[in-house]
């Protein structure tokens, strides 16, 4: 198992974006599980989850005063149907206008709707999808739909479910059991009852995360006998679905859609570059120009930091333990350093290792005062923040997700986000990204629920770089980007098909 | 046949620099060839490589009065030994300070020197190399030397030799076998003389190119009974390796340090972000500020371009076949075009893509006068140079390496290393550069010659990621870069040893 | 007159921030001005400054709810003393601590605080103020008062003022005149309590907008007799000055610190280059990688957002009339173009010109849907807004300050802050930009208060360079930046005194 | 005097290239000079510029072979005439080839003539001219003969004639009488030739430093009746022309053309921001990448420097006197060190102050081992190269315009073109650069040939703004960039004449 974990886990150092690492400590395990661990960890995946929520998943509408669970309500759409539990159906409106903005930002979805029209890829095919409830996941949905599937659906997280959303959804018809501030008995309940349905029965898992890939093993295991596969994009659940293919347990074909290069590069790279200014500015209103910064991790993440606070006039130095991630700095412009060298003079610390106590009390202690101290690596780890929660520091929350941390002296360090992901918690996620994301995921199914026997065995696959190419074409338009064709002549001299795939697998892009 | 050649042809794609990219049409095969073909497809080799040649590779002092071909010279070193051929011994001096002005700027080889004044790593180790001769290949050489070596050494290209590096190199007693100019029949004299010995018999290869390789396959095959394997560099040599492994006829384990991260992102990346802007102000003494330029191919060598260009104030296009790098150059800020909606603005056309004719005649005519065209991806096929030499226009040389192509009409396009490969026609490779291949080269001896019995079989193999790493680590202080390191806890957190490997061999840095 | 204007107005070309320009046809004289004319002016100059309020001018507690006038209330501070009128005296301990906070951020002021301990150089100084009342300007006042001088002060704009900081003004004893919301007639009541007392008569004016000055010169003319000059920092204040100048009717000198050099660069080209960002995130979360923006305007604010965008992986396309601003856009790497070349393709639209009706209802009906259009220049005169509320198009406020202007064919147009200026209206202005205004400030008070007699006449001063060398110099220590002191030899053969001036006035920087 | 002198001084100061500038300790007076110290200053002057030629101005064809003075030769040109004195009037064609290849990138040059069809602004003109002779300068003769100018020239420089194009021009007619390598005798009887024709006398001065004003001043004053004004390019020149006002000697109109804002900005920012790359690569292959660098000087050429060393991945420090310069490199992204912070840890020294000893021996004694140091600023003042020709230090010539300084403890510093201009000594100007300069004499002539009897008095003018940004948009064509035209309404609305001056004398670009 260590030789598994490592594969995975060292693919989030140096700066992939962890909010989707669950690491060896924190897991749960599916089967041979003792009930009050299995409870407690189930538990804490749902909580850990929900603090990572995106800061843009607040309700747009004002229903805060309706305190009736939904699951005690009756409510019916406009057609009359019941198969579904949101909020309030009512909200059906503003959520529907909400997905047709994100629809316009979703092109490459938009594309696929259109080129479905003839053919139906996705007939016959009954999805069940377990994600965040948000505008652009509904256009996933529809688009789904679109394909000639049928979809049931519940959300990933407690928390970050859009209420008008769900409600839209429903009234389109959709059965979405999904609201904003579940109860963890109402989570599994939601799961519940999109799969255990009278004369309906999915052969198609699209997850996020992994829960409703647990709930069916664990409650409904024949139900594998039908599906067709697993289309999974957290890291947290595709560590666990190699887990149960090492342990020979994966009953079907699963599709890791997490480590494709677009996606890779959007929810990084081009995400962070954009994301960390962002995030800082609408925290603390500071001014870029000539402040000092130390970015610790040089991996995408870290890469986009330092590009866009270079650009902005600030001063960059970075700190590594991967001497090829220390010389790209270099060779960058960036001084590379260790972060006890500048811990005194810099105005901001950014953390993007994915790995832990990377800032520890000790950093803390030496920083100057007014120095910025926030994280856009992993979850909560990489600032030891419960070593400020000690008698002699004064917490002072000067704005929401803004904290001064007050030393016996006077001086005060700016923590964002209680040390949690900026760019999740005080930034959002363009629509654009989550575009390619959801294009991944609609390809990934097609490509799983069309395969000819036998090209996918029970195993953990990553998407082909054909598809991956694929999604990055239908973003192209986006751009007005033109792409060359091959010539045959070329074609037969670089030894490629002119439709691609265009690279090797080990390509570094 | 066809898979093993996409495998290494579709590498070159998008800038990889292709000038060590030898495609399926051009290459000789070792086995079942036929005297006469083989003779051409050899001397084709050759002379393909030398007019790639290094335009630093001129000799320094003049000594072109000198008419006598070496092997008729009677020389000996200032300790009476005659164990060389080189063009004049009494250059040793000059060709000595060059050799210690490299040796500041490899400080990596330098460090390996003084570690090994412990240990000798390669004691015992009998090495024949068939490298470009240069100061820089002087530096690895001598530090094979002091790593405990015995090393005899010809040249891969028959223009490449600095005689007076030559001359240093066989006074301070290496036995080396190569001069300026030399014929296709002194090329493999030398090469012969370095294997063909009484008494002394190779156990470690080390080529650039394959032709070394070659001869002891052709010559003397069961010289492989003690070599312990082969380390190549080339993209050429790769290829022929990776060929003989498919055929069965590897015989002995063999290294392919051509694609080690570190070599592709200076050789590709960090080089010829430097390069282009050095090659264009050479030969043009152009101003970048303001001009459009067109860069086809968005690959590493084509983001090295656009991104000097565009900081220079250029305004830059891009032309990509394939999305994932379009999408790449559109975030990267850049237009993505075909060739043809911009080709009558720009006032340059740069080709990195690997691919051939680019640029056709018909693109040509239609450029507006005075646009320049040149080249930084593949050895001479991506400008269709062909389709200009034509009766209707007319070829003026302007200067060393610049031509103007004249129309009727009187436009003039002005050409640039007659298409060849601008960064190693009109520009200089940095040392720097070159020590990270050459570090890279001895670290993969070591490792072959000390390497267990068993962990490396008849294959190719990749330097272990490990290695990478650690060459990394060494050019690291020059730039007074400081490494962080883990703590046990972190390392234990991470999954991961201490001191590496960081990443997974899917990390795409 | 004409050339009176045009020297201030062209000044305001190509992206002057032209929150603080009034033009010719809006502006009021104060002479000669029949007063129906003169109270329509009036109320117009206040309601314009109104709509340019700051947006972080929000009060930060909730004391919304109290709806008496603070001219109806009985209000005394802890000490008794009831000389001022502030909102609610108990906000103050709130107001202390962003007084604090902002401290930090205004090292300069703090410098000039500490070196004053020793000498007062305002001792005697009797200042009378009229500006947005904030905790930046708190720190300025505060400031004065540790440099010997005793304030009074209003608010310049009737929505601007923090209530909390205004409260702890006036609990530390300053007379503080100002609370958000006031009323026409409540602005220029608290304006008359500031300079209409018994026993005080003011001895200096510092000035924004011009107002406060106005009053004095239409009720109080005699007290110019005693008031040593004006300090003016907006462009309209600089103007009306050099109008009263040139009618020959200014009666004390006048310092203009708004072309300062340091002022220019802040409020301009470094503020801009981040707020266009933050501006344009906050309202849409957009990404800006691979959009296409046109910036029309290459001044210091259009260098700024360009620079910007560009940095962000934009493709920018630039608009000019003037042919030396065009040529460096040029040689900055930007195309140039009329706005009609790009129209249709564009994402973005920002208008940074100081000009009029440069975005038309024609180019809005060619945007494409979903382009964004916001100004960063002038008022709200850039873009045509009043052309688009015609009946066939819909407007939907989509959030605060963006609004979806919505063609018959369903094209959406993304309006920000209604035309107005998006860095002030969707974003914040860095305390450190404000710190070199309220530093230019203080200086220029310092100077006109101690300058002998004969140095100023009854005209308008720029602020002498080494002021402005002054107040740069006190801001490095932010930057831990350290200046580099001539030897005497260099000043000699410089010709240059050791402290400056350094340059000619003529210098561009 | 020491006013004036500090008036133009200091706006050499940080970073104007100061190949144009004499210091007062250089510099000699034009009147009241005893023969033996004008002699000597005469000469110096002369020396001094030649070693500040054009490394660009090496003959193109080989003729050193011909010893025989120019003066001792008879020649004519094919028409048969002879009033002019070349090397070799056989050269022409391959001068001609030149010219015309110059004149494809100068097109604002063109324009002037295409317009000049129909009117002959300078009908009448008679211009006698004294400057660098190169292919550039012969397009702008060319022109001003096709706008009516009768012409004839000398060199200003007796290292920097192209004795190709001088041959070219006495082909077509021009009088000449220039070539590389003359005398100081040569040079004064070349100038002589050019004024002291039978029936021909100049009516207008063409001068670039000021040696041919000097002649005429002293030798035929009377000639200055007839003249209308002299147009002056060099900062010498100016300089001298300022000192003639102010001594009340200056007996016509002349124009400064040196501190035009667009030659301003490409001689000094966008020149040196492409010839720091350029010089440094051409002399030593470095790579930028990582390295560390220190800028001297934050003006015009040092923002070039920074951005351009910036852009290629070098981490730059700035040093700087002024703190406003000094505030801008800050928020520009540069740590703002004193030279002896960090000259223990650079890898390169930059020098752009205009001042003199920045570097000294002390800082030359600490830097490490390699470290280049090479000047962008002042002829060879800035650093103290004195001070290494001592005995204990071992100089080595490495290639052309590189020295490798030797300390005793073998540490070598690496000085490149003696510590003279790097931009002129090891890199080239390219012609757009030159074409502005030439566009603005030739406007300049026009001016003040056509001006209207006393709008200029004898007195020393900056080109009217609206020349300059005639001149801008003479060049705009260049970048294929389209201008925005304001209409009538916005015209109004600015105060503005639509055909500009855009901005008042002081804004700042």
């Amino acid at each position: 198992m260590l030789s598994s974990k490592k594969k995975y886990i060292v693919n989030g150092n140096s700066g992939i974006k962890a909010q989707q690492i669950q690491f060896a400590d924190q897991k749960q395990e599916f089967n041979k599980r003792p009930t009050k661990i299995g409870r407690r960890s189930l538990s804490r995946s749902i909580s850990q989850s929900s603090t990572d929520s995106y800061s843009s998943a607040a309700s747009y509408t004002d229903s805060s005063d309706d305190e009736t669970s939904p699951r005690d309500k009756q409510q019916k759409n406009s057609k009359g149907n019941s198969d579904f539990c949101v909020k309030n159906i009512k909200q059906a409106e503003f959520g529907r206008r909400e997905i047709e903005i994100a629809e316009q930002e979703m092109p490459a979805l938009m594309a696929l709707r259109k080129r479905a029209q003839g053919e139906k890829p996705l007939a016959g095919a009954k999805i069940v999808g377990c994600t965040h409830i948000t505008a652009q996941t509904a256009v996933l949905m529809e688009t789904l739909g679109a394909l000639g599937a049928q979809c049931r659906w519940a959300a990933c997280n407690i928390y970050s479910t859009l209420n008008e959303v769900a409600a839209a959804l429903a009234e389109s018809g959709f059965p979405v059991f999904a609201w904003k501030g579940e109860s963890e008995d109402d989570f599994w309940w939601c799961i519940d009852r999109c799969v255990n349905v009278e004369g309906w029965q999915p052969n198609m898992i699209l997850d996020d995360g992994g829960d409703l890939t647990h709930w069916i093993y664990k409650k409904y295991p024949n139900m594998f006998k039908k599906i067709k596969g697993i289309v999974e994009e957290s890291v947290t659940g595709v560590h666990r679905l190699y887990q149960l293919s090492k342990a020979g347990k994966l009953c079907v074909p699963a599709m890791n859609v997490n480590d494709s290069v677009t996606k890779q590069k959007f929810d990084n790279l081009y995400c962070c570059r954009e994301s960390i200014l962002d995030g800082l500015k609408r925290t603390t209103d500071m001014m870029f120009g000539g402040k000092q910064v130390v970015v610790c991790g040089y991996g995408e993440v870290g890469k986009g930091c330092c590009a866009a606070l270079k650009a902005m006039g600030s001063i960059v130095y970075v700190t590594e333990i991967d001497p090829i991630c220390a010389l790209q700095a270099c060779m960058d412009g960036f001084r590379l350093v260790k972060l006890n060298e500048v811990i005194r003079q810099v105005d901001i610390v950014i953390t993007c290792t994915g790995n832990k106590n990377v800032v520890t009390r000790e950093h803390l202690d030496r920083m100057k005062n007014s120095c910025i101290v926030c994280n856009m690596g992993h979850s909560n780890t990489e600032i030891d923040v419960a070593s400020l929660r000690t008698p002699e520091l004064t917490w002072e929350r000067v704005r929401s997700q803004v904290d001064h941390v007050i030393w016996p002296d006077g001086k005060r360090i700016v923590l964002l986000a209680e040390g949690r992901l900026l760019n999740l918690s005080c930034s959002t996620v363009p629509t654009f990204v989550l575009s390619i994301t959801a294009t991944t995921q609609a390809l990934a199914l097609i490509e799983l629920y069309n395969a000819p026997e036998g090209r996918y065995k029970q195993d953990v696959y990553l998407l082909p770089k054909k598809m991956d190419e694929y999604v990055a074409s239908l973003h192209l338009p986006t751009f007005d980007a033109h792409l060359t064709e091959l010539t045959d002549e070329q074609a037969k001299y670089l030894g490629l098909n002119k439709n691609g795939p265009f690279k090797p697998n080990y390509y570094r892009y």
